[in-house]
Parts: structure tokens; sequence; C-alpha cells
């Protein structure tokens, strides 16, 4: 058994590749979900949809986020009537909000719908999200204003600079049903290539699971989602130097050092090893880099392997 | 000034009529909301969007319900996913529920977004939800088991009998700002044909509007709904017959006739004006069937001149 604590898109790929390089149905994603907001009525799982969409193949892997064939139908009658539009929701992705919130108001929980909708399409994995109760990442912006995650994200672009982070709600937290069981059976445990502050930062802040992921360091991969000191997507180099760390391989391990034993860093960062080491972390050095399908179930063997 | 009590599809093609043989601008309507419902987490006002699609001449004719040109990919995706599909809900509709829904969970009241979507729209009248607060209509079936208005009306097709129907909450509702003051002031009080248990009677049942009608009653119209006995669409007819009132244009005058000194039958009912007249509410006989807006126009000016 794998599990794999994982954000958005760059643990969507590694997913894809791991459930190819490892046994039928053995791989467990332990999945964020401080991403969640509340739109228009609907509950929004942004991690939790593009992990299931990626790995149901259903995703668009051009645009990076959403669904392949996706129309805007909804969003063109909204902005004509002057409603939020900032968040994309497509035709077809908005059936996974209309579904998730329908069975959370008739009091499912979020991990009984996520198994739902994972059914429903044919995810090949077991997808847990971290924590059935509600974790809001608050971002605090350098001008002092602290805003939701998706404000910062998605609205702002994250083009602004940060000064710290939170995730409100998370000490009353209880990690979702099975989540430590995965982490204390896995034969290997995975730290996807996320953003480390705001995708892997929530998962390791539930109440416990740092501490299972402690107890089982010596079977924990990390993968670092940097590149050359340079995040592929998304903010994590700049969030890392913004909050006072090192955007770099060794910065990431530094962060993981006490959950991870062993960290993936990418060829183009095969001078940083030394560093890592250093830090106490084994390094193990491959592309990391998921352009296709293939590439990743390199990684994924890689991972499996180290 | 013209008031108008309102329901769904007759209210609304009175009101498309109205707004012509009337002066520009002097159309207020209040508009049930005791058939709102909450699905997947959105806010849905039935009746307040048949009658703005309608007046903002955006309405399907033919199906007689929702947007023309609408599309159905989120409906479509939500079956594939095993979701509540039976309320169905096109892709342009959901904008209107989501902007809806966005504003209430803002704070904003029913009144304020209802007079947005309006302006959005660009309906060329004011319309009014009959109150701000949540009203319920809750239908008990023949085998005793009590439902929401729309399991009754769409799930179940209004195919069942019903014995009894109430308004859950509407003791402790109020009148939304502007509908006593609307009742009021206005030259003519209308009371589209809509259907008088389940569409008038909740506005009806809101506490101060019944007592504001009866004391304009010499201005206030009604329009049956029903024409040679029988509902043109929905369940109007039988409902009267269920819960003991007759199905006919004297069973509609004695439901009426506490708040409206004039009923309006159709042509085919005019052999019971007499019966009308005997339940002391003059009877005017006109076309009543609004097959399209000329003909609803028509009906217009008969109720403007009554």
């Amino acid at each position: 058994m794998i599990a794999v604590l994982a954000g958005g898109v760059g643990a969507a790929r590694l997913l894809r590749g791991l459930v190819r390089a490892a046994p039928h149905g053995s791989v467990t994603a332990v999945v964020n979900t401080a991403d969640d907001t509340v739109l228009h009525g609907l509950h929004v799982s942004p991690d939790l949809d593009t992990v299931s969409y990626t790995l149901a193949g259903w995703s668009d892997d051009e645009r990076g986020w959403g669904l392949a064939g996706e129309t805007w139908t909804t969003m063109a009658q909204l902005e004509r009537l002057g409603g939020l539009t900032w968040f994309r929701l497509g035709d077809r992705d908005l059936a996974t909000h209309l579904y998730r919130s329908q069975r959370l108001a008739e009091g499912a929980t979020l991990s009984e719908v996520t198994a739902e909708l994972s059914a429903a399409m044919g995810v090949p994995a077991t997808l847990l999200p971290m924590s059935d109760d509600p974790v809001r990442t608050r971002v605090t912006l350098a001008d002092g204003r602290e805003v939701a995650f998706q404000e910062y994200f998605v609205a702002l672009g994250h083009a602004v600079a940060v000064s710290a982070v939170r995730f409100d709600g998370v000490e009353r937290s209880q990690p979702a049903p099975g989540v430590l069981r995965a982490l204390a059976s896995a034969d290997r445990i995975v730290i996807a290539p996320s953003n480390p502050i705001v995708s892997i930062g929530p998962v390791l802040a539930v109440p416990g699971v740092r501490e299972a992921l402690a107890a089982r360091r010596a079977d924990t991969v990390a993968i670092s989602p940097l590149v050359g000191g340079a995040a592929l997507k998304g903010p994590a180099d700049r969030l890392l130097r913004e909050l006072g760390h090192r955007s770099s391989a060794a910065g990431v391990a530094a962060l993981y050092r006490d959950v991870a034993a062993t960290l993936v860093v990418d060829d183009v960062d095969a001078a940083d090893a030394a560093d890592v080491e250093h830090a106490g972390v084994r390094c193990v050095v491959a592309p990391t880099v998921m352009r296709d399908v293939d590439a990743a179930t390199a990684l994924g063997r890689v991972v499996l392997d180290a």
C-alpha cells in the first residue's frame, strides 16, 4: 500500500503515474482541503477535484485545471447578470459542486461524498480528504489585509506578496476516517510535489498527521516541487521566500526533515544534493518534470524504489 | 399604478400583457415565494424566475418554463455522477441561482437580489417577493405523507391526490418591503390567473396581505385560472376539488370574494356568471387564454377597464 499527501496539479500528475507504477488499487491519497471554498452556495474542493479529474482521465491537461471539453455557458450568463465570475466554474465542473453541496446538505461527510464521486468517475485510487472538518487557509498580504486562499490564489492571481499563512479551524479538525490508518499501514508514504506551505502544510497541520508521518519517517519520500529553485506552476517559490524559507531543494528538505527521510530532487538540482544531505535528508536525483503520463510513471517508480 | 398578485406561468403571461396595456413603469408584481427551494445548495425561486424570464423576453414559451435556447450540460454531467436531476436546472438558468445564492450568503435580502436580477435582465416591471422570510409550501398527500412543494409538483408531477396544504413559516413572515405600500396605493389590484391554492394562497397568507387586499376589495380584479372548469396547466382544478372547493368560476369567486369585487371568467364559462354574481362578486366575461402577447395585452386591457 502507498499513501500520498497531495495538493492539486503536481500531486494529480504524480498520482496518475503512481497508479500505473504501483499494484492496482494500492494507492491512497490524503488530499488538502484547506483550499475549499463556498461560492454561490456551492462547496468547491479544488484539490480533490483536480486529483479526481486527473485520475479519471477527465482533466484538461493543456489548461492545467478543470475538465477537458469544458463549456462556460453558466459563467457567461452569470457575467451577464453581474455576478461573481473570477472563480471560473465550467458547466461540467459545476455538476461536481452541485453533487457535493447536495450530499453535504443531506448530512453526508466530505469523505463519503468524495468516495461517491470517485466511484462515479472511476478514479483508480482511494481519495481521502485530509479532514471532514472545515479548515480554511487564510493569507495575510504584505499590506496587512487577510484574505481567503482563493481570493489570493485566483482573484489576485497570487501576484502579491504574502507575510503570513494560517489554517483557520485546523486545531479543532480531526483527520478524516482512514487517514491515520493509511499513514500507519502504508509500505511507502509519498509527499507529492505540491506547494509545501499551502498544499502540504495544511495536511501536516491536521492534529495527528505530522506525528503519524514522523513515526514513519524512514518510509516517507518527499518530492521537491521546485526545479532549479522555481515552482513549475503556482507561487511555491515566492511563498517560501516570503515566509523566510529557502526556495531550493535544501529549503524543502529543511521543511520536511522531521517527516521524510528521503527527498527526490530534479536532475537540474543535482548540485543541491549535498545541501539536502547536510540537512539530514537522503537525496535522490531524478527527472521530476511530469510532461506526460510516462514521465509521471517513471517518477512513480523512482519514488517506490527510493 | 397597478399591483398584481402573481404565481408562475399564468401570472407571467398576464404581466407580459399588462406591461403593454398599462403606462410604462406602472406595474408592480408581488410574487409567490412559497415554491422556493434549496437544491444542491442553491436557492431556487421558480415563480420569481418564471415571471422575470418572461417579462425580460428570455423565456422558452414552447416548453412553458425556463429560458429560450437553454442547454443542459451540467444536468447531463450530474446524471453521470449519480446526482439528483429530477429538478432540471439548465446551464443558463443556473446562473440565476448562483447569483441569488451568492448574494443571499453575502447578507442581501431576497427583495434586494430580485431587484438586482430584474435590473440585469431589463424586466419592465417592479418585482417584489411576497416576503423576504422563508415560507415553504408543504403538501400532505392522500397517503398521509407530507412532502415539500417541489417534490409534489416536479418529482411526482402533481399526479397524486392531496389532502392538505400548509405554508410553513408563513405566520412568522412579514410582507417584503414595498408590498403593503403597493397594495395600499395601487389604482388597480389584479389577482393573476395563477393557482388559487398554492400560488395566490401563500401570498394572501402572509400576515397583513389579505387585510390590505380586503381594504381595497372594490379595486381588486381577479382572473379565474380555470377555463371550462379545468386548469390550462398544472393541478389547480384537482387541488380545488381535493381540498373541498368547486373547480369552477364560482368556486374561484368564493375563494376570492373577501378580497376581490370583480372576477374575470373566460368566454366558455359565461354560463357561470350568475353563480359568480350570486357569490357577491361582479363577473366580467372575456377571453382569458393568453395564446400570445396580443391576447395577453387584450386581457390586460380588460382587467384595467373592469
